[in-house]
């Protein structure tokens, strides 16, 4: 997607496969800034410290990791302990450990000089992959909403929660995915951007569409009801972290919310994500999946620009402040009205039968 | 209630009622700090500006504006142009319009040499019964969290979203009175604070309870879908600005929203209000009350203390960035368990036939 109207991904491989680059994510939307990675352990800073965040860009970078682990020392020992140092970065991301994993796989048989070339060629592999996935998501998604812009001859009202933009994924992203091809595609679209607490990647998303010049407008999390009550809201997309077998959703604490809201309000609400964000493993998103915790540093302090231009945090409340930050919540299946990946759109309920069979 | 161990109120007679003095509640959490409002436009001010906040508190400053509107120029013509006016300050508080009538319509009929010591002898009353009124609302709603205690054999874990504490109110506040008497009693409780975006007014309910030492959590708006969904909430008090003929609640936006996660989670769902809140001319608070939105400027900056300890905002996203405020939603009877005045606990639906009769 555009960066001041030229061509970005929010990864580079830099000296083909010495290093790569992203975008600081963590400086968004108030400074472009980019930072060279070429240590293994850079990557699991920049995990940690959300510089580079969604499932997809995480699991991506992730999988360059290992490729930088095996560039420094490919042998077991060692490229083992960086995989696990890596995929524990954060292991409430499914497709973080799935991509080490996949990368780790391919490395495990091939003589230790060839690990590093073998793991630029599979990571380069499954960076494509993940660009061409989330542009397929687009393709699937988007004359869902150019038919209820015929249905409706009016700009169709999407609200989104979070940011599962092109800066979630190396391009075009998840949720915005369809947004992004029905604009390019001329359907008169607006988009409702919730704010999305406390790390406010509600942010990131509207910068990422003034970028390309789509209509929207920025609300809080709680806002999002009022909308929806008096009818200005048609269609609601979500990203999602992990679909379970039977469809339930989880994703950023407050998705939950804003997917009963749509029902209460009879608003279709769609999740879209990569089929490799399903685990069948799991059924009961509530019962099965233990609640994660993100710092509580997150909801304390907010950043933002002074009167000056500066970039500068402030602490809404003091640091003894008891603080609980859940990371994700669970949506129940029956709020979902279809689940968008890049195979298709099917019910939540058909995840299953439709994912147990082609083995992904 | 207490601010640093001293019996405190959010509002203070002077001089007989020469002037009132407030606690400039936009400096709250991070500074305590009052400011006498002499004259009837500083209340107009005071009351736009939000200094003063909530539906009883609004109300009450309303009135005492037009005593001091009194005190300035007691003649028909000035008077009722003042009262217009301090009515306007926020035409979405219904308590400020009724108060401010109450005080007119007792001024008519006098002479205009006492029209002030008229308004200042009904104003002191006014006040003092809206603090009976909270304490009232406090008695009728501390036996639910007891009982729900004495069943659980653990503390009670209680949600509230935005202030409806003392701050709220002159004293007492509405929401939060029966978790104070509740705790005041002695029973185990645990209360939630959501944040409560834009205003963030939650951080005042947070600094209310630690001022009087009830146990809190500061959670974001759109975490209370996670803690509902792992059974960390017992109990949801909301506050709110208007409950109409059939129980409808018209609270600050996000109300809506925590009550249908409650009643997703089977939470029973407490709404807290005066009976001069209620609003028997409205039925159906959703097709009957037009939205009516606040300003960007809300979300577009944060105010919180640097890392000096000094009192700045920031600005979380630029100032030509499309925004929406909404002020309030409308939260439909089915979603809320029962309703808590200062007569007594009843079923949404009962509020038209007990209300109607006793003619409030």
């Amino acid at each position: 997607m555009k960066v001041n109207g030229h061509p970005t991904r929010t990864l580079r491989v830099v000296d083909h496969g010495q290093a790569v680059e992203i975008i600081d994510q963590t400086l968004l939307p108030y400074r472009v800034k980019t930072r060279v990675l070429s240590d293994w352990r850079d990557c699991v800073e920049a995990i940690c410290a959300l510089r580079v965040r969604g499932p997809v860009l995480t699991g991506i970078v992730g999988a360059w990791a290992v490729v930088l682990a095996a560039k420094e020392d490919p042998a077991d020992a060692a490229l083992t302990e960086a995989a696990c140092a890596i995929a524990e970065a954060r292991p409430a991301v499914i497709e973080l450990n799935r991509f080490v994993n996949m990368v780790m796989n391919a490395l495990r048989d091939v003589p230790h000089s060839e690990r590093w070339q073998t793991g630029v060629d599979l990571a380069e592999k499954l960076t494509q992959q993940s660009v061409d996935r989330c542009w397929r998501m687009g393709e699937v998604g988007a004359p869902l909403i150019s038919q209820m812009y015929r249905d409706r001859r009016r700009p169709v009202n999407i609200l989104t929660y979070g940011n599962a933009g092109w800066l979630s994924g190396v391009d075009y992203g998840t949720a915005l995915s369809p947004v992004y091809e029905a604009f390019e595609q001329g359907t008169p679209l607006h988009v409702w951007v919730a704010e999305t607490r406390p790390r406010q990647e509600g942010l990131l998303t509207a910068w990422e569409l003034q970028q390309q010049g789509v209509p929207h407008t920025l609300v809080t999390d709680s806002a999002c009801g009022a909308l929806m009550q008096h009818g200005d809201v048609d269609l609601v997309i979500l990203g999602a972290d992990t679909l379970t077998r039977r469809g339930d959703v989880i994703a950023p604490a407050g998705s939950y919310p804003m997917a009963l809201c749509a029902c209460d309000n009879d608003i279709p609400v769609y999740v879209v994500t990569s089929t490799s964000g399903i685990d069948l493993s799991v059924n009961d998103g509530k019962r099965e999946v233990p609640p994660a915790e993100r710092p509580a540093s997150e909801i304390l302090w907010i950043k933002g620009l002074t009167s000056r231009g500066e970039l500068h945090s402030v602490q809404i409340a003091p640091s003894s402040a008891s603080v609980m930050n859940p990371a994700f919540d669970v949506t129940h299946n029956r709020f979902i009205k279809g689940i968008i990946t890049e195979d298709g759109i099917c019910s939540p309920t058909e995840v299953m039968a439709r994912y147990a069979r082609t083995g992904e």
